[in-house]
């Protein structure tokens, strides 16, 4: 026969008393404050979709490395990336963990993408890509 | 003479009665659900940092792309990139918007991180750098 519930008043509330946790640690810190990937990618001349690499991505890409070096913006890596899928509208970068996307087709683009964003935490809404920058139908 | 602060006790909080928003727009929403970048830069033969394509992070790109599509997963995208800079413990792979890096040497390793991590939402601690790997000093 069980016993009743009054029969220990003072028994505590039933919790494990040795409990094992089995929650999943915390991810670790971010291991860059800043992930920068500029899109290089080369299609053959004349592809439809044209590339970044087509459009001066790869010349941009070396002028960011180095005007965020020369800037000191801390904890920053920039990287090139293959195709990131948005041919049309590049050259391409994209900023995690943020997930802000750029078209960034001149120095003084990435001039202000590297000061108004990075440096200053803003936005560039003028070189922004948003939902509406769909790749052409077909 | 300024008026005390009571003659006009009616009088509402000063606001500007015809607000302009200055508030920045929210970003637009992730691109991509998943972004993962895998690590296939090549360094020569016998570079004390060794790299990721020399440990074989090409075909395990390869790999990653065919099985993301194999299991249908949802929204992601599996693009290259050059150095992560976390050559000692490649092949790497990181994942965004997270920023969660995983060691990624085999093939039952890249299917454990898309089925345990992106397929299920977990995470696959044996294989995970954390800010515990460090490059050695010098």
């Amino acid at each position: 026969m069980r016993p009743a519930a009054c029969d220990h008043p003072r028994m505590p509330a039933l919790t494990d008393p040795t409990p094992v946790s089995r929650e999943t640690p915390p991810d670790p810190p971010p291991w860059f404050r800043v992930h920068l990937f500029a899109c290089t990618n080369r299609r053959p001349d004349g592809h439809r979709r044209g590339s970044c690499a087509a459009r001066g991505g790869e010349g941009l890409r070396d002028y960011l490395k180095a005007r965020a070096k020369e800037l000191g913006i801390p904890g920053i890596r920039v990287n090139s990336a293959g195709c990131l899928d948005r041919c049309e509208f590049g050259p391409v970068v994209v900023i995690y963990p943020e997930g802000v996307w750029y078209r960034a087709e001149t120095r003084e683009d990435v001039d202000e993408i590297l000061t108004v964003h990075l440096q200053g935490g803003g936005r560039v809404p003028r070189l922004m890509l948003t939902e509406r920058h769909l790749p052409p139908a077909g």
